[in-house]
């Protein structure tokens, strides 16, 4: 039996890093070291975590370099901009997981427009089933976990994209659970608010993660692809549903082919039969996504539906997935394949 | 102090016969004579709809044209194919208001193909909102009410189609409530599948209510309009939430005007204020539709986003916005137009 | 045709001002003068309440003593302390109905030990179905609006208590959405944490609504009453579903004949048939409680089940029906019998 | 490495068979042999449970003795009366595990009067927390699962009853996701009916369950318990929160310490930190128990608050830990205790 890993959680308060904790607590090859948060350092996790009951009565600290030294991993959940300082001071040999946005975009002048401030660079991007990636994070020991939205939206897209069955114009609508928000404070996302009701926001481009999504695509199709995207708030706590389209190319066919070819050697992604639609309930807590793919005749178009939960495969399982291969462990390790349905 | 208007309900135990009869509950004109049911025949009409507190005690009759004539109004609230027959031998001068699908369509061929068997025929289309059909309506005995997902998107779309805003390639993912569905016991619609999920069906062109949309924004547009169509369903009872793009057209200006120019009009068309996206719940059980619109630059498209309630604005409340017009009352007698919020 | 009242609503932007705001724009005699707020004054209405579309560019205003003066009915939606001071400088021919719990209570030690701070005073209280109250309530100026859970537990279980069906022991838990915890910004009310969650709060008494009941409940029966209070959190935005239970007196005999004699004379308390047990989305957005009452036998305990819509009849509906009584208008007037739903 | 056991599911398409599936699928000492079912005979699995993936292509065969013999440990899913036939004629050597009501009874009589017709018998009760339960699941070879609301009443009153705390007439109000109802086509279990309400049923003693509690709690209190149970349906697809109270027995002390001392020794059972409450998030897909105890000094009443998820620690966790024991495996082999949340 080799040593455990040594993995902190960085933002251990939040939903981002209760779901790791969650699935780090499955994980056989982990022990679990340092909790930090921000405002809520010096209160046990179980007041804000009460699920995590095994870890109840651990004590959060004040997130710091000195805290997060000493870990073979460290996850950064914190907000966006935050991560920089920390990651520049941990060791090159500790791997740093990244689940804010801070090293996902490859484009100064983009994290600019879309962020502001300054871009503290790119790390190799830690979503192993776009074209190439795999390999850039086995050893990595610094990754930058995609954002929600990219991560089933580029993996509905990219075969489809590979393979030349569309024209690089798509359109992205998804509807997502508010867990996706954070925890923050804010009247639309109150229960009284969300229940009962559909809403977007961000709409006509506005959202952020508009141009990972540009940036994924695009190294995919190998030119420059254009997203409509508009994302729902929905009436559940986790979950995306991403329906994609986008009209088809000039003499387009094998789709389902290129989707079964996709799908069959990656672990976490998930072909439904024929007939099927994906629901976002049967990804509950599980690192998968769940396809489907038809082709409009009347309107031309392919259009590709893709579910996952927004904390598992979309944040803190993808984040695992990425620890499992730079770490050379089998990508699979502690990762819940099965959703909590119904 | 007039005559009361004497209005009979067929298909009353079903969520849309529900709905008109809490609207016409709260209508000064009007008096509820026979309620009518299929299986349901024989019951008190408490045991299937009891909100209706008001009515709990009136017996479901026989869904039968000896129990609906001698009415002024007639609603028909009856699944798919059962209105020709009835309406057929009510009499001329009674007005036949259908919330089903049967006269909706104008082309044979199109009925054939997406609800199969013998077209009944075209009555004029209960959709105010569109150019040319309010005039339609004015003393006319026989209407079809628009299905739920066509009276919104096509009151979203319309401005831009008719303005010229837009390239002819329209997509609208729309997220619905479960009572879409109506009362039917499908494992897909029971509480334990839907709450804390969303789901797709009918993708790639397969739902019914796209030759509507595809008619009604062709007529518009003054040319052929294509429309793809995705509906979702998420973990709501009532609602929906209608996500509208399409390219912009060459030297596309003035979106706001034109979408203001529109609404000013309409008493139950409301554009919100720069900024805010529309909530379904601020329409809940209102009359209403709450739009806005925006241009995505980046991508080259013009995006609508309109909300309702389906049971309302989208099918009951539309159908009695129609007798209105036709029997010359105000058009908003009895009509709601808050949402019942949070 | 009379002059309108002219009706003011302080704190505007809440929950409680905002179904005022929708159940006034129903009232016929009603003309809806100054809204105000606290920190939101000097925004427009439609920023907070996007479902109240025909006042939505009314700017609100401070909450002073000027705004309110110089309207017939001043209604008070405050949080619990505010309404003293205000009300204290409203002349004494202005209606003031408080919404907030400062008038609820007789007992000085009561108010002490639950709010603290000094007893503002008693008003007549707002809950007509209590016997003796509607009478008291007639030509008031001054009305404590109950609180929610007060209005629904009372009412449920009055009947036994005055005819002496049980013995003065109470169990009541109760089953709340979030509306009713107000618009606060707190992490257990945000929609991630309350979708598809039940919780309890306030358990063993602590609530402090139980002195309310307490108060109601003694009166009723003319002795001191225990009341054993629990409140659940269950994913809704409204209703109260409360379960009500006391052991049988010896000798209790006529259960149902008790329940509908008081039914019989309330406008807006409904005694379901036998066999059928309440649901609040029957009363969603109507002004009714909905009953139904059973034994126990074996465990020699009555059941009372009472519903309703704790923004609506539990607060706002209330206040409304209070104001026709003390302005001697029909009781009923604008005030909706039928529920949304589903 | 031992050989692993070898497991079937009569019942595979349900609720309860769909969780026996998933936490089988995560058992390291297991091997999923025959799915049988119903109607559903002849379909794949992933028609019914598509959050099963990895199960999706095995087809459901016939729900016989010749497709369930063969296996090491076979759990019955069934309808209430199924189970008899098939245990009857299985090796007295393979484990059964009924997850269905037969064989839970002790006496017939109760049997007679809640389910009608003729009882099957008693087997060892496989609720490990009761006193001397465990004791007799060790080695069993039949063994009945409990119901879900009495797994979580029980263990939240055992306690209490054991040490004398409280005197023997109990009220139990529990609220429960749908899922508890079985994946029925009823229209009271629609989404849109249950959506945005809270109901209640089979008040006044009249649920199933009730003998059932009265049972495992007169067997700990050494002594006939009455118990008023009402149950409330609530919008969430799973979880029960079960509010447990009964008046103070003279001289009790010392609450919490028994309560700490019962939890000390129980993997599964989580008494939170005094101030914090049970949600039923927190325990959704474990197989644990969350308590809360406190005094009601006002009320003279001891409340308990227990929250489960009903499918997990409430029926197919319950199921899989009885085997473990009966096994000699470590009780909580394949089990999680760590909820998912938010």
């Amino acid at each position: 039996m080799r040593m455990p890993l040594r993995v902190a959680v960085a933002g251990a308060s939040g939903y981002a890093g209760g779901e790791l904790l969650r699935l780090l607590l499955g994980h056989p090859e982990v022990e679990i070291g340092a909790l930090t948060a921000g405002g809520n350092a010096g209160t046990p996790l179980g007041a804000h975590q009460p699920h995590l009951a095994p870890l109840a009565d651990r004590t959060l600290v004040e997130t710091t370099v000195e805290q997060l030294a000493g870990h073979d991993v460290v996850f950064l959940a914190l907000p966006h901009g935050h991560s920089a300082e920390i990651a520049a001071r941990l060791g090159q040999d500790v791997l740093v997981v990244d689940c804010g946005a801070d090293y996902r975009l490859a484009d100064p002048a983009a994290w600019q427009r879309w962020y502001g401030g300054e871009h503290a660079g790119t790390w190799p991007y830690g979503l192993p089933e776009l074209p190439g990636n795999r390999d850039k994070l086995r050893g990595a020991r610094r990754i930058a976990v995609p954002g929600c939205y990219p991560t089933v939206t580029s993996i509905a897209l990219a075969p489809a994209l590979a393979a030349g069955l569309i024209t690089p114009e798509v359109v992205v609508v998804a509807a997502s659970g508010t867990s996706g928000a954070g925890k923050s404070l804010k009247p639309n996302l109150l229960g009284s608010e969300v229940m009962g009701s559909v809403s977007t926001y961000a709409v006509g481009g506005a959202h952020r993660h508009t141009p990972e999504m540009t940036q994924n695509l695009s190294a995919v199709a190998g030119r420059p692809v254009s997203v409509s995207f508009t994302p729902l708030l929905v009436p559940m706590s986790r979950g995306i549903l991403a329906t994609c389209s986008a009209p088809l190319a000039e003499g387009a066919s094998g789709v389902r082919e290129v989707y079964q070819a996709f799908c069959a050697d990656e672990p976490f992604v998930h072909l439904l039969p024929e007939g099927s639609w994906p629901a976002t309930s049967s990804t509950l807590g599980a690192n998968t996504v769940h396809l489907q793919v038809t082709v409009d005749a009347d309107a031309g178009r392919l259009v590709v539906v893709g579910a996952e939960d927004n904390l598992t495969k979309g944040t803190a399982g993808g984040a695992v997935q990425c620890m499992n291969i730079a770490l050379d462990l089998p990508e699979t390790t502690g990762l819940p394949t099965v959703g909590v349905a119904p």
